[in-house]
């Protein structure tokens, strides 16, 4: 069994990932040999989308049974995969995917045993199931989202939503590749760069080039002048975790892209798969939100691409993500459904 | 007679300019040896600020009637005005200060004849004229905007408008000098980076440096997500170019920044001398936006830190400003009167 996409190569024996911060120059595609790799690559992005990291968590720690079994405990592999569970804190997805393969676990073996042949059977099966369900997600969340779309929009996204960050076609730009691929539609997409870590000038743009869909890219600060001008029509960008008030994290700028959109009137959408939603999260004021390292502020810090611009010992403030309130959202394109603010109180009941 | 500031160095007989473009890492002095490298120097930003550059090309025709006395013709003179004039097409102080020198010259020569003596001495006069009453003007402002700051006050601001700006301590950033150090009030200041030239990251926090102002440097698009968490007291940016009715142009950005304060109803301020009001200019619908090469979303592109990280045909939109619709100004802080909703149709009075 091999499973591939744009960003992942797995087979039960090892897993390669495209390395995320050398695109969209370079494709580079690294083995996780060990899970201190495999903690890096998440923590320096090298993988990255919340979707993704949750789905090639689940198919590391099959690697780890693979590799493990007969030889190392049960408790070796829970320890494995809370010390992955705390890679990123905020996209939620990571954890709901650890915790269904620790249900597994938990269903099968005892801690103080040896990982056994059934164990390694039964996490495989539910990380290739996770998988094979991502894959789905995203094609629902295209179709649902799809709809809002019409023949001539232009459409603003932030960060990158794409194969690049899911197991399937992406979720925000999921439902752009299905409204301009499937349906036909001429779409035009405006894409912010996202500083500092330009998922949207590397990725995005990257992909949409490989897509054939017409895009132009923009500085964060330029969204606002175009709305303006009146050269957006709707905004879709992805979620890290959806609060069940409707409230969600996302990486950082998604809020002030929606308080512009709210500003000019233009409709703002956020995609995501079922596995974004945090059922014991309330509201947006309950999602820990990651600060990262002052030199991703200081410059760029990208393999290869590293360049320091502003004072060396220049103070920073560098939330990685930011939380929009459900009051800026038009609505939430789910796999399972699309709510609006006259549904959302029954997010709770995907559960 | 010399003149020096923070970015120029003028004698009658040539001009040095602080080269912006390798700030903060480098300090490099560039003579402004003939009028394509003065026009070039400000078409790659080596010398910036709507004032400044007003200041400085009045400075520079200035060295050039001392070259071209007995030598070379008015209409020499006139021509090399008239390139310089169009040199960055937004900023209105540049056309200001121009046209002060143009009437200097037609008052006392015709364009036919050999620059005289008088009218080396005439222009030389107007433009040191043009250079004091910026330093002045600066003042001015400073003193007029202090009042809105309230000790505690974090603030944040937009570009670069300090003593790099202008001939004298600046306008925005004048003002929050002003506050800090002559008042003595405890004050933060937020930086926004300000992409895709990075005048925030690179020369807003070399100067807060070196004034020993307490900073923290942000992404433009973190601006937002500061004022809810109620980080952000009070904005306040410079201008390029004012309309009549109060709207007016700055750094790409400042609409969405603006935006964002009246969403988070956070006092919105714009400082700048007198001669940032164009009288010819009834709204910010008629103010040409100049657009910049596309390289400069495609990466970083300052001398010596050259990094291109977007596809490299990426498509781009790169307007280097953005117009802000009165309505969203709390306050016009211009060195002989602060205006407001309620008097700003006084404005047409300052002619």
């Amino acid at each position: 069994m091999e499973i591939k996409t744009l960003s992942i190569d797995w087979t039960p024996e090892r897993l390669l990932i495209l390395d995320q911060t050398q695109l969209p120059h370079h494709s580079e595609w690294i083995e996780m040999k060990d899970l201190e790799t495999f903690i890096t690559a998440i923590k320096k992005l090298s993988i990255r989308g919340a979707p993704l990291i949750g789905v090639a968590s689940s198919l590391f720690l099959a690697n780890l049974v693979q590799q493990w079994q007969g030889k190392r405990s049960v408790a070796d592999l829970i320890e494995a995969a809370q010390k992955m569970r705390m890679a990123r804190p905020t996209a939620v997805n990571l954890m709901v995917c650890i915790d269904r393969i620790l249900r597994v676990i938990s269903l099968h073996q005892k801690s103080d045993e040896k990982i056994e042949l059934v164990l390694k059977q039964q996490v495989t099966n539910e990380a290739i199931n996770i998988f094979q369900e991502d894959v789905q997600l995203c094609e629902h969340i295209a179709i649902n989202g799809a709809k809002f779309f019409a023949d001539g929009d232009s459409i603003v996204t932030h960060c990158n939503t794409g194969a690049l960050a899911t197991a399937g076609i992406g979720t925000a730009l999921g439902v752009i590749k299905h409204v301009a691929k499937v349906e036909g539609k001429k779409i035009h997409v405006y894409v912010d760069e996202t500083r500092p870590l330009l998922q949207g000038a590397r990725l995005t743009a990257w992909e949409l080039e490989k897509l054939e869909i017409p895009y132009t890219l923009v500085s964060d600060s330029m969204a606002a002048f175009l709305m303006k001008q009146g050269k957006i029509q709707k905004a879709i960008v992805g979620c890290d975790r959806i609060a069940l008030n409707g409230d969600f994290a996302n990486k950082i700028g998604t809020y002030s892209l929606a308080v512009n959109c709210n500003f000019h009137q233009i409709p703002f959408y956020v995609a995501g798969p079922y596995t974004t939603v945090d059922f014991e999260c309330v509201s947006g004021a309950h999602i820990p939100i990651e600060e990262r390292h002052s030199e991703e502020v200081h410059g760029v810090n990208l393999k290869d691409n590293r360049v320091l611009w502003a004072p060396k010992d220049a103070k920073v403030y560098n939330p990685s993500f930011d939380v929009t309130p459900a009051e800026l959202v038009t609505a939430w394109i789910l796999d399972r459904k699309v709510f609006d603010k006259n549904n959302i109180s029954q997010l709770k009941d995907l559960r």
